[in-house]
């Protein structure tokens, strides 16, 4: 399709289109009422694979358990700093409780463990944007993967559970609110029919440039390929490489399931 | 906290509290301003750790793609009958792409794997929530997973790239719009400070029931144990047992990175 010329807008896409991640929060507390609001409403506006609602959500306002999640996820001090802190748990718990009521065991295996990863991020996804629909400031915290252990211990979560990512949320500091920087473009991530990638080593160098503006225009330090250097700096090592490992000791599930069947 | 007594509202948790999947719909047409404003907010809205954006987006309107697209489902007709149909993919093949610009390999794991799909659901979440502020409904087709290697083959995808979930967007057909059904309670799925499974077999047991009685409401056969039935029949046995082997076979990689290097 061509590009359309008009941009069409709801109270939801407004919402949508001002958000940047927010790491910086004033004094001022989330009521309750607000609070059991936004989350009821992600709870509601996040469909979940066959109605099996593997995720939970475990609300943190107490400064000592956030000042040991703010340690565990690499010294995020925003963690510390917001007046709550949720973590969206990927939880097959649950659901292997209730095969067990009926006398069988679940079946675990990377299709699962992908049924509650899913599910954990997409009601992470609509509690933002509808904390941010309040007037509030949110940044998730992938850095809850660095510790996957110690976060779960942390927070009490039984076996099969992992916090796939955390979220801070609090009323935006105004001063130190940044300003939005350029996604990819449209044609480089939206395919119409079947994917095109298209030149993509000028795409990338293009968008490198904007951003590399972007940076320097705020006055902050940058190489010239501003993207794909940096991809390539830090994400030529396998990140988190403990990761495997600690999902698997937590009864997370990565094979086919049947290996014990063959 | 204990339960405040007053909802608060805006315009996104109205949007949000109204969801429910829709699977039926009118012959009207999606407008490509509003399609192309729905997407472009679902990205802007949608956090991506790092920056990286690994994913894309693969729009199809075409009926030939729809139908096949229904067919690798499983045979879901609302996946050929929606006017348009928007895969969510998981995609490292743009990072794989900026990182051999500078000469050296993507570090590929379990994490980079993670990235990706969690991505890809995230922007999923917000094209839905836009998508229904302007009136649509949507539903989320996980079925794309049972041949994720056809799907990807009739989608050009490249390597290093599958199909997360897809999306059916189109106008509710009135006379088909399902009523909501209750999620689990709010204190089995949400947890203050720590986790607290709490009497789980009773919670569930109250859930059972009060699903049974929805769907008894609505003419529909069921069990007793609506939900936890449900659960232990349809997964005691492990869903998707190909997809381990499948999603290797594209380039998703599920190990710690580190197995070449010891």
């Amino acid at each position: 399709m061509t590009t359309p010329q008009t941009r069409l807008s709801t109270p939801v896409t407004d919402t949508l289109n001002r958000h940047v991640s927010i790491r910086h929060y004033t004094d001022q507390p989330i009521p309750d009422e607000m609070l059991h609001s936004i989350i009821e409403a992600a709870r509601r506006g996040a469909p979940t694979s066959s109605n099996l609602q593997t995720y939970s959500l475990v609300v943190v306002r107490d400064p000592d358990t956030k000042q040991k999640l703010a340690e565990l996820a690499g010294g995020q001090k925003h963690v510390a700093a917001c007046p709550v802190f949720i973590a969206a748990v990927a939880d097959l718990s649950r659901v292997a409780h209730a095969a067990a009521m009926h006398g069988v065991p679940l079946g675990e295996n990377l299709e699962m463990t992908l049924y509650a990863t899913v599910d954990a991020a997409l009601v992470g996804m609509t509690l933002c944007t509808a904390a941010e629909s309040f007037g509030l400031g949110t940044v998730m915290i992938g850095g809850m993967r660095n510790k996957p252990q110690e976060v779960a211990q942390l927070l009490g979560l039984p076996p099969r559970a992992y916090v796939v990512y955390g979220i801070c949320l609090g009323y935006p500091l105004p001063e130190r609110v940044p300003s939005q920087k350029a996604r990819l473009p449209h044609e480089v991530v939206v395919h119409y029919e079947r994917y095109e990638a298209g030149d993509l080593s000028a795409h990338i160098a293009a968008y490198d440039a904007e951003l590399a503006a972007h940076y320097r225009a705020e006055g902050r330090n940058t190489p010239d390929a501003a993207w794909s250097s940096v991809v390539a700096n830090n994400f030529s090592k396998p990140p988190r490489p403990h990761l495997r490992a600690a999902l698997e000791r937590m009864g997370m599930r990565f094979g086919s399931g049947e290996e014990g069947t063959e």
